[in-house]
């Protein structure tokens, strides 16, 4: 870090709220993706004032900020890749105002997801996304990267939740945009716009959530299927039928056997598992979905299906659904984690093609996802170490995101795009998409000093 | 029109698709807002790459596009305020796509929103917004100002619904953004930029549209209070309890006098009315979210509940409601109706506050809407031709527009920004968001062809 530009910070934030140590430099070089890089320094500012204070000089002095809320994303996104300052928000942690009449939460955006939820919870409501890192991840990057979770199929995502926004621009003024409102027709919608932009359009510093009321009445159901296919077509089945559940959940034949080699939990051999889960207020209303769900399974040579008689069976049924994650690392040092999504008719294509693929190129693997919203999540293992094996999961994940966009999918349906998959954005947007997002950029960002080399449409 | 362009449209969309005849120059001078003001001409294409050679032709000629659907709206978005060429996109009508294992419709932007309805409804399946013009407008409509209606508090607006477009751009090329999959990730979010930017930005020429089942229990229950207080402080407590009712109207005590002197429907002498419904998939659950919302009503004072027990009594309850848009008309020759919204805690203040500002102006007035939303249509008659009255008219709004900015609110829940409330923006945006706003149109469409004079953030 320069003198003058750590004098500067310190001056903006407070000397103890700057450091460019050696330790720090280490630990902001990384995310929970597969990329490293180190940074010039880090700040940790408490006010959206401080941010836009450090935005500004960073237009003085033309260095990159990486906005970082907990570092766990999977696709690079905290990552600077082009050096620049870390701009930690994990500090400015406030949960500013609950609101339950107008259905609002106002956090700042180093709120840690699980702290919203357990605040929501007497009262009975909920952020109805649900990011797999919800204990750890935080609100901000949540809208940075317009993150997901189990519960799309009905609830949606993010960016559904997200009224309005406070965000420092890349020129450090302070914009307040959106509404507190539950609906508004009132010009641009920018704030839907910087969600998901992960970072590259500005740093959002306050974030105006609806919340919702959440269902008090919950089924829980498992099912096995001899085929892969089976499990797939049960699942278009089960959407096709009308039927809404709140969870619908795949695991494959790898995702099964990792769980029955390395735990005592009672599993059948099988292809395929899906994990169902309804919600309502009424007992009624989740079991009249799962009897839809469940019917379509049956057709589809479901067998072994269980279907929980209490909260405790039902945890039980969950804990094989939440061993793989843990569970399937295990076979390589480093893995890459996708989240390609298709149309939900076409998840027995992508599962069939994914296992073709990766099979291919010998590298140990799991598949299991969200396939009642077609986000699946391919886990692919190696060695970094061995030459052919780090050329072969990047031919994988080449050929996963065609298969993906062939298939009328979306190579992130959750993570971003981050470092990632910014060299394949030009396999999903073509270029007359890619040159409007380009537009976008430029107009906002001239000196591309927000999270350079991420999403990348400059490039790509 | 211009002979040489005359000649060029003719050759794009075929001869008997232009027009610039008188009684078409009338009619496309108008929409449903108060104001008027005469195109040059008229096209009726029939595809994407006909509405492209159109932009191409106005880009090189210089005019204005004007994008129009069924003409409904109440700000004046498809009024040709500068002039110029109107593109009337109701021939463009097809239904493309209904795929309900994906959850999607896919439409032309002249597909009439009732049209979607009755093909969806075989399905068990609807589109959840629900504009009271729905039996007239378009769904190009719909997405040129994020449409609400009464279903907005539990299933949302329009563009929650917009997976994904087919745009032309201001200079003619033809853009397809968003994703068909239910969750996507990947880059800016342009899809829902267009979604409520009324034409500016660029013809909105193929949607996608999410779906959804249709809860097929439905309970409808209507309460009489004594003071307008009491129903504001319902609707508070109605959605401060946690319950989720799919509807809930307010009417104020003009809107009751004038469907009770005018009707001969049963109704009370009362100074407020609420019109609740709830939905579901087994009896129970609406029963139960009714009793929520019951309770909260007896707390305020309601009197005369009508708990409807067959779909017969619904719709009678439901025609007291439908009477009020109709029969509010008769007092003056000319009226404007608003969109005003708030947070739902604000609601009681916001009708308190129109009342008082319309009341001193002394014009007639009903003031109703989607309380359970925040969202309230004041609709003010007056006389054109007597000056106090056209004058008083435009301070009554723009004090109305004060209040409601004042309440945290935006001055356009549903109808769009328009030509109507271009001039109050400010109110509502600051100059940093303004400024963002403009920065966006500018990149996007630098010659300003694109429905030049609506939101208008050039200006405002």
């Amino acid at each position: 870090l320069e003198a003058r530009i750590k004098q500067s910070l310190r001056k903006i934030v407070g000397e103890e709220n700057v450091s460019d140590s050696f330790m720090d430099l280490v630990v902001y070089s990384y995310d929970a993706s597969d990329h490293d890089h180190r940074p010039m320094g880090a700040v940790w500012p408490t006010s959206t004032e401080q941010v836009s204070e450090v935005v500004k000089l960073a237009n003085e002095h033309g260095f990159p900020v990486i906005p970082r809320g907990a570092g766990t994303g999977l696709a690079g996104g905290a990552v600077p890749v082009l050096g620049g300052l870390v701009v930690d928000l994990s500090r400015m942690n406030r949960i500013l105002e609950i609101r339950i009449t107008d259905r609002l939460a106002i956090v700042e955006p180093g709120v840690v997801y699980m702290d919203l939820q357990n605040t929501l919870a007497p009262y009975g409501f909920f952020f109805p996304p649900d990011p797999a890192s919800g204990k750890a991840c935080t609100l901000g990057g949540n809208v940075a990267t317009n993150a997901g979770g189990l519960r799309a199929a009905k609830y949606g995502v993010t960016r559904d939740y997200v009224m309005g926004l406070k965000v420092v621009l890349p020129d450090g003024r302070i914009m307040k945009t959106g509404s507190h409102c539950m609906k508004t027709s009132s010009g641009y919608d920018l704030a839907r716009l910087f969600v998901g932009s992960e970072g590259t359009l500005g740093v959002v510093t306050e974030i105006a959530l609806k919340i919702s009321p959440k269902p008090t009445e919950v089924k829980t159901c498992l099912a096995f299927f001899p085929r892969l296919h089976d499990a797939g077509q049960a699942v278009a089945d089960i959407t096709g039928s009308g039927a809404a559940p709140s969870i619908l959940e795949l695991m494959d034949a790898n995702s099964i056997r990792v769980v029955r080699a390395r735990t005592s939990l009672d599993i059948p051999e099988a292809d395929a598992m899906l994990l169902v889960e309804t919600d309502g207020f009424t007992e009624k209303e989740p079991a009249f979905q799962m009897d839809k769900a469940i019917k379509a399974m049956e057709k589809n040579h479901a067998f072994n299906i269980r279907y929980a008689k209490s909260a405790k069976e039902a945890e039980d049924l969950w804990s094989i659904r939440k061993a793989v994650a843990i569970l399937a690392s295990g076979a390589r040092p480093n893995s890459v984690s996708g989240d390609v999504t298709v149309p939900v008719s076409r998840v027995p294509e992508l599962v069939d093609g994914i296992e073709e693929i990766i099979t291919r190129y010998g590298l140990p693997y799991v598949v299991f996802g969200h396939a009642g919203d077609g986000n699946m999540h391919p886990k692919i293992m190696y060695d970094r170490n061995i030459p052919e094996e780090a050329r072969g999961i990047e031919k994988a994940w080449e050929e996963i995101f065609v298969l993906t966009t062939n298939l009328d999918g979306t190579i992130s349906g959750e993570h971003g795009i981050g470092i990632a998959k910014a060299p394949y954005m030009y396999l999903e947007h073509d270029e007359v998409e890619r040159d409007v997002m380009r537009i976008v950029k430029h107009a906002l960002d001239p000196r591309n000093l927000m999270n350079p080399g991420k999403i990348d449409v400059e490039k790509s």
